[in-house]
């Protein structure tokens, strides 16, 4: 299945007056990790396969995460993002963010490929996915 | 046990490209619901409880939600916020957000009392809940 | 002028290492403040009135701010808020944020109409103020 | 005078329903920017520079910015900041985003230095910055 690292910083902004990150901007690091991922398969950025796939986006139906180890600012991080299922119209995608080998963080998601209502174009409705997206994400799978 | 309902209203900050709120936000308003409930078990604010039980924090070990509705900019949502577990040195927070009625996104997250290490104040470690904390968490359970 | 006062609270999610705002989250309550404002002078919430106007916008060109007192997590803070300046396709916003009737922080921007570009949807371009909105933003000016 | 170049990715969660960044977001880019510089120049994290000078931080008194230019998600931007001024216990900082090579956003800073109140440790007060982190501001200046 599709999977990338990427290193990111925790920086001053991500985190609260406890001196540690505040917990949602894990949330956006995962969000980041993704976009990535899915970029770095499809060959194009975000900007470019929303319009490509003529699709409004992949939103969450659901995450969940444990926090086993804090992190502050200065940290180097490091989040190790895999596919772990994919199904006909959404897919599941784990992070696992380490500090110096141990692990800090780990989530999951469930994302939901949607497209324009072709009703409302205000409204989304799930659709599914392309083959092509369909390849990229198992790519490796048996 | 103890709960709290209050209203907020979605912001344009809180929202992505997609027009809808960006999912990491909602944990942000999940997280002051938690405030609020407590500060008004309490009697007191967060900077004083705080100082007042010599502690550093609820931070959370694990978390997770679904999203069912999108929301946007301008929206005003309702989010009711129930303590469903309290442990020796932890407890467990539903929240269930609301728009217009319909259930929007629902989460639920475990948070640990945790004291400043007296052998190193820069690290945090669990601690038991004062029974006062305990007393007002479950007030009204059978 | 147009003007509007509201009042918010500082959150921990507001808040840095320092136990204080960071101070990117002091223009995004201006923005909510601003927002706010106008949509209660044109009588509908901003994503009726971007319709409306079939508009995309008011982003800013320019924005200045002094921090004179810092605001903590649990302060209760109050932020007025006036034009002070209506040009053709541009307008000039003040706000002073006060804790107990201190002033904390005062801020101006300047914001520009923009519309979708005809030959580009993708780009904007400025386009002056629409006669009603201009009357509405100027209102009890002499 | 003290400068530093970095580059970094506008990402999704930077950008609001107009698709382009929402501005308070270059504001966070920008204190990076500064914590940055200065870690390079003092060869420590901030974590331990916090440290190292007792100290609560270098907080903003003042802060303007003008916006050129939009830019939007998956954009590759450059940040380069300068110390433009270095006073007894503030400090003047200029930062200027583009995007390629054209100026974005251009932004100014003034930071103070400051340490724990003697008589109140919850208060902060200015302090003349120290000679070492002067020359570090201030190298190759005439």
């Amino acid at each position: 299945m599709l999977s990338n690292t990427r290193t990111t910083r925790i920086e001053w902004s991500d985190c609260d007056p406890a001196g540690i990150v505040f917990y949602p901007r894990y949330f956006e690091m995962f969000d980041i990790s993704t976009t990535v991922m899915i970029e770095r398969a499809l060959g194009m950025r975000k900007l470019h396969y929303l319009k490509q796939f003529g699709f409004a986006g992949h939103p969450l139906v659901e995450t969940r995460a444990t926090f086993r180890i804090p992190t502050r600012f200065g940290d180097q991080v490091e989040i190790a993002t895999n596919v772990i299922e994919c199904g006909r119209s959404s897919f599941k995608i784990e992070h696992r963010l380490t500090l110096d080998g141990a692990l800090a963080v780990e989530g999951t998601e469930t994302r939901v490929w949607v497209v324009r209502h072709p009703d409302d174009p205000k409204r989304i409705k799930a659709e599914p996915l392309p083959a092509e997206v369909v390849a990229k994400l198992t790519q490796g799978a048996a």
